[in-house]
């Protein structure tokens, strides 16, 4: 069954999924690469995000791996895709990820400001939407066909599909570090009353991985045409 | 080194350490037992707390063990204490734990109403505070001596020594639990700009364990006697 999913999003002790003060420099925020130290590792990680041989199995690799399967779409917050702010200057920005993005599958990055979709090496495209959330997972769900669309971040991201009763499950990773501030990534919203619960779990030294599913007596909130 | 410290708080996944709706029944609010999830089955919690032999050790059981280890002196909030509210009606009300509760020290009771002190079994009295956490701590250590003070909780109390500088260190486990809504622990805290970080941390399949310490540099902060 094709889903929409977010995966892999470390959560710090005091709730932010990314650090302050956000740039080129730091595109998780500042102290932000500590959410994702169980990851880091993995050998899914290690070859898919950077391209090297080896890395660790186990619960963790298990994780990151469950999080590219099965997956025909992404939908990127315009943040994800870049630090480039306002319309367009160009088309030089393709992505933090170099000519080969781990992605594979079409990506479809939110923005206010149009622009041509860019085919990248190894099966990834990016397409740009302006017509919002719904029409960007329109479009994703389309292109995923029987796969899994997943809402790959940023925070911001995260929360407006989570808000709009958009997602089916939830994979984070709870780490041992402390930002201070940041992006919140659940503050002020009630998962429960949105009809999640925790499903599963499984506790590393480097996260305490949850997984949160929407119930299916609550599957009948928006459906995505609906906002 | 005495310290002030903060031991063994469950935090849900949304960033909760108290479900909604406390009451007699529920004096950790509904949902809220399953914070303690990790600490329940350990050998401490089932001697300490339930009069019970056996139990598990382990890490979990390390830290459950760890936050009465050397603790000379508690404090607890009004609602940690008990259900009453207001004045007290009269002094039937001797904490949750029976007539020999787990504390085996004078325990600090933050309260708005007057209260004559009593004396529990096994070496635990409760002595009521009606001027403010200063006040209560300054008695906390007077009691504990060369040992440490606890903050026992709840929530709040834990948020107003902790936002007056008054907290060395603070164990919390992260649980896989989701609560929606109920008490935050750290929401509006910037618990790095207060000086403190990450200084160990030990997942397990129950729980990630971390200990946020509070750095020399910051401990020139409020102190005691300064708020």
């Amino acid at each position: 069954m094709s889903i929409v999913k977010v995966c892999c999003v470390g959560v710090s002790v005091d709730g932010f999924s990314a650090g302050p003060r956000q740039s080129l420099e730091n595109p998780l925020g500042v102290g932000g690469p500590a959410l994702m130290g169980w990851a880091f590792p993995t050998r899914t990680m290690q070859q898919k995000v950077f391209g090297a041989a080896g890395g660790e199995t186990g619960i963790d690799d298990d994780f990151a791996a469950r999080g590219f399967a099965n997956t025909g779409a992404w939908i990127l917050g315009r943040n994800m895709f870049g630090p480039v702010r306002g319309p367009w200057p160009d088309d030089s920005w393709r992505g933090w990820w170099g000519d080969n993005p781990p992605y594979h599958v079409p990506a479809f990055v939110l923005t206010h400001h149009p622009r041509a979709s860019i085919e990248m090496a190894g099966g990834t495209s990016f397409h740009f939407v302006t017509d919002g959330i719904h029409a960007a997972l329109e479009r994703a769900r389309a292109a995923a066909g029987t796969r899994d669309v997943r809402i790959g971040g940023g925070v911001a991201t995260i929360r407006q599909y989570l808000q709009a009763g958009l997602v089916d499950e939830v994979h984070l990773a709870l780490a041992p570090a402390l930002l201070g501030s940041g992006e919140s990534l659940l503050g002020g919203i009630d998962l429960t009353a949105l009809g999640y619960e925790c499903t599963e779990h499984a506790g590393t030294p480097s996260a305490m991985h949850v997984v949160l599913s929407r119930r299916a007596a609550a599957s009948g909130a928006p459906p995505p045409s609906g906002g």
